[in-house]
């Protein structure tokens, strides 16, 4: 069942109890093929009906690839794709029908549950706050998840672009973080931690102390301080950072990571068939490369779901990307992180 | 030949052309015995005479496991030592003969050409700054150098206490990072970045915007950002960062490193022989705990020399360390970087 874009579809998903997700089918490295394959994949699990936004001439030829006719798969058409690299904002008033744009106009007249995309993060980010809008006390949307491989259980935000916080900013990530790890990580109490340079209470900049007084008042589960080297040792379910520290934090572990595999494959060269020294060496790519393989996150901090990836995802990470999506959208996810952030605003203002 | 602390030893050194570095003989997690061992390796390779700052007992006891009584070895006596952790300013105070006070004072008074400590950086720093003094428009004293392991030829600084900086503090880092890396790590014209959040100028924070706009000004090969992955790449000789970000990336990079080293143990356990996995997750180790093994670097912004290692430290390590104080020493390492500074400082501000 090939439907177009229009009501039917809607009322169709709604009426079957499926989650309607509006994929982004130009956005990635590896977009329209691998995004339209990881569609497929995950409307044939089922619990879901895409909407894959792209140019209908080159979608439809993908789909053409698959045997996806009876799926609940529809393809709604956009001009023009946000790149890498693109000024977000500028390029969001330039290409008003990109795909990123009609995806994200699709949740925010409830045409859809969620929007997934593997393109640009600035362009979903300034979809989602100049579409979607963002919560009251976020400047704009937040980013985060187990982005190190080695701590997979241990949620680190702001990754995103909050590169200048103010201390109350460092107080909405932790909320943000507990509320993530309870509904996506499944931890009934997490332990919340600011991310500093010694794990004595009074350690750290201006920025952390001042949250860490704040954050002794929310009513989290606020065990202090940890060190860069904590996060891996589970002592935190949720660390907390501005969004400088974060990206590198995210983009130190890749680095060393991809450059220790390197090194471990010509030093394994010798002791090993080739094939083995291979697979242990992609091992350690993986574990430090997490964010390629694990699908994507929610922008957090936005009204309505809106989950990106990394631009080299390949159809398995899109598929997992859209089962985040229908994880928050099921979990109620966006209200949750709402209230909780209503709650604490008013803790912190009093 | 034991000498007693006094002017024979300071005249004998000048005449004989040894540098005279005063080591603190209590500082360090296996102190005084590894430290002991280090400075009698040191001085038999020659080129440095050693005063052994100490409890005269404990020392006096070590020395006699060694056949040191040729070398160019004192003794000179200090009472308690300041611990890690313990508040340094305060500690200095209580702790006037603490052997990280008496070994810095030497050095003040002319009696010793650099200090080295593998015990408290703190105290270190806290000594260095109070007794030798600061730089001018240095705020506290900087510390850094190659702390990333698979970046063994790239200084990154500020990993000290600077935690809240002024842009141009940052200013300061670049300076002392450029004649750092031609002094230490011999490059000629030293590429010189800023750590930030993106490679393109105008990518960052506040912070390390404003730095940028004076960077482009004050006659350094300054080739812009870098991201945290880059470190890897060799793209910078010197990548500048403020101590709390600096920070992260010395602890992350342990961090990571040591949890990859224990999983690739178990790894490879199943495929090769245990000695073999052990040499192999001990090499991933020690790639990424680097500061173990390299010695120490000196505090940078203090007048004169003053060496601060890893308390881990062993034998090995400490006499690498004096052996960087002697460098420091005979490449006049204060006096270029005091010039320079003033240099830079004329251009900033006008």
């Amino acid at each position: 069942m090939r439907i177009p874009m229009n009501m039917e579809h809607t009322e169709l998903a709604e009426r079957s109890g499926l989650i309607r997700v509006a994929v982004d089918a130009m956005g990635g490295d590896h977009a329209p093929a691998e995004i339209v394959a990881g569609a497929v994949q995950a409307a044939s699990e089922g619990g879901v009906a895409i909407a894959l936004v792209g140019d209908p001439g080159q979608v439809e030829a993908e789909l053409e690839r698959h045997d996806a006719g009876s799926l609940p798969i529809q393809v709604v058409p956009s001009k023009g794709v946000i790149a890498e690299g693109e000024q977000p904002a500028m390029a969001l008033r330039q290409k008003p029908a990109a795909s990123i744009v009609v995806a994200t106009g699709l949740v925010k007249r409830g045409a859809a549950d969620a929007c997934v995309s593997m393109g640009s993060t600035g362009a979903s980010m300034a979809a989602a706050a100049f579409i979607l809008g963002v919560i009251d006390g976020i400047d704009r949307p937040a980013l985060g998840g187990p982005v190190v491989g080695l701590a997979p259980r241990t949620a680190i935000l702001d990754v995103g672009t909050n590169v200048d916080c103010k201390p109350a900013q460092l107080v909405n990530f932790a909320v943000i973080g507990d509320v993530f790890a309870r509904q996506f990580l499944g931890v009934k109490q997490p332990r919340v931690a600011l991310l500093s340079v010694g794990a004595e209470a009074g350690k750290g900049n201006r920025q952390v102390k001042a949250a860490s007084d704040l954050l002794d008042k929310v009513g989290l589960n606020f065990i202090g301080n940890v060190e860069a080297n904590d996060i891996f040792s589970d002592v935190a379910d949720v660390v907390v950072c501005d969004g400088f520290v974060g990206n590198v934090v995210m983009k130190l572990s890749e680095g060393l990571g991809t450059a220790l595999s390197e090194r471990l494959r010509s030093t394994l060269a010798d002791r090993l068939p080739r094939e083995e020294a291979d697979a242990i060496a992609k091992v350690v790519h993986e574990l430090s490369n997490p964010v390629e393989g694990a699908g994507g996150g929610p922008l957090f901090g936005v009204n309505g779901v809106s989950v990106v990836g990394h631009g080299r995802a390949r159809a398995g990470s899109l598929k997992r990307a859209i089962g985040i999506a229908r994880l928050a959208v099921e979990t109620r996810f966006v209200e949750k992180l709402n209230e909780e952030l209503g709650r604490v605003r008013e803790t912190v203002d009093s």
